[in-house]
């Protein structure tokens, strides 16, 4: 198993953000809906204030993975946790153990946080990625279900037209 | 209906923020979890570098309701969301809209922020909440499980020891 060099992106890795992030899209069928820029990747995730951020894996120096992550938070405890949004290594490099990989790295960097959890959120029908997170020592949040409001219902909660 | 005066918490209101967290606790039969201090909530909710926030609502003066957010990331769009992480008001001060007007705030400061989405997490068995979240136009994102990974497996998989 080759050994990844992890780091974090910086200003000048915006268009292989974005071509990581078309790549994800287009594996997952849903090209359609990335409006991300490189303007936009820039500022929220490579800026000084960003809230967001993004880790590169480099295979003999070709980037072969990355990942997105914030930082979250227990009310319970007052602390942070992370979690990751997205985690992707390209069809033809999977196998080699690189999710692993970013996956340790980003529990360190929980661990450096003083984070009292890991996160991340799974689709129900992938079952592999279930059966993998499971072995790792993960516990599905079951009781639990998302909600999400946007668009035109976002405002007119927020009282403007 | 009461108009509540709404506001972001300062550092003088920590004590206040952890009465409301042992109230939520208590609520939920949770008590025993609790391991927030006045100075842990000092550091991650109400510093300059904290990365989650506090919301407060008074009605004539009295608290009566707080949320607990943070941002969070839509790798698509490159944007952030809002989560809301907690909304509590006391159960002798239910049933005044005060829930709704804490909630009309923090999609006013998705708006302010750029947010594409507001986002928070629903019990399955608590049905007048989901009715109440879907009449607001939220959608469930039924798809998706949050995996989580904490103590000595986040700490093997961190690879320490």
């Amino acid at each position: 198993m080759k050994t990844l060099s992890i780091r974090k992106a910086k200003k000048t890795d915006a268009p292989l953000i974005l071509d990581f992030i078309r790549g994800l899209a287009d594996y997952e069928k849903l090209s359609g809906e990335v409006t991300a820029t490189v303007e936009q990747i820039e500022k929220t995730l490579l800026g000084n204030e960003s809230k967001a951020h993004c880790l590169l894996g480099f295979a003999d120096g070709k980037p072969v993975a990355f990942a997105i992550y914030f930082f979250n938070y227990s009310t319970f405890l007052a602390k942070y946790g992370l979690y990751l949004e997205d985690l992707y290594v390209p069809p033809e490099e999977r196998g080699k153990g690189y999710g692993t990989q970013m996956l340790r790295r980003l529990a360190q960097i929980a661990l450096e946080n003083d984070c009292g959890r890991f996160e991340w959120s799974v689709l129900n029908w992938n079952e592999p990625a279930i059966k993998f997170y499971k072995n790792l020592g993960a516990e599905p949040q079951e009781d639990w279900t998302l909600f999400r409001i946007t668009g035109k219902a976002l405002k007119k909660l927020a009282g403007t037209k």
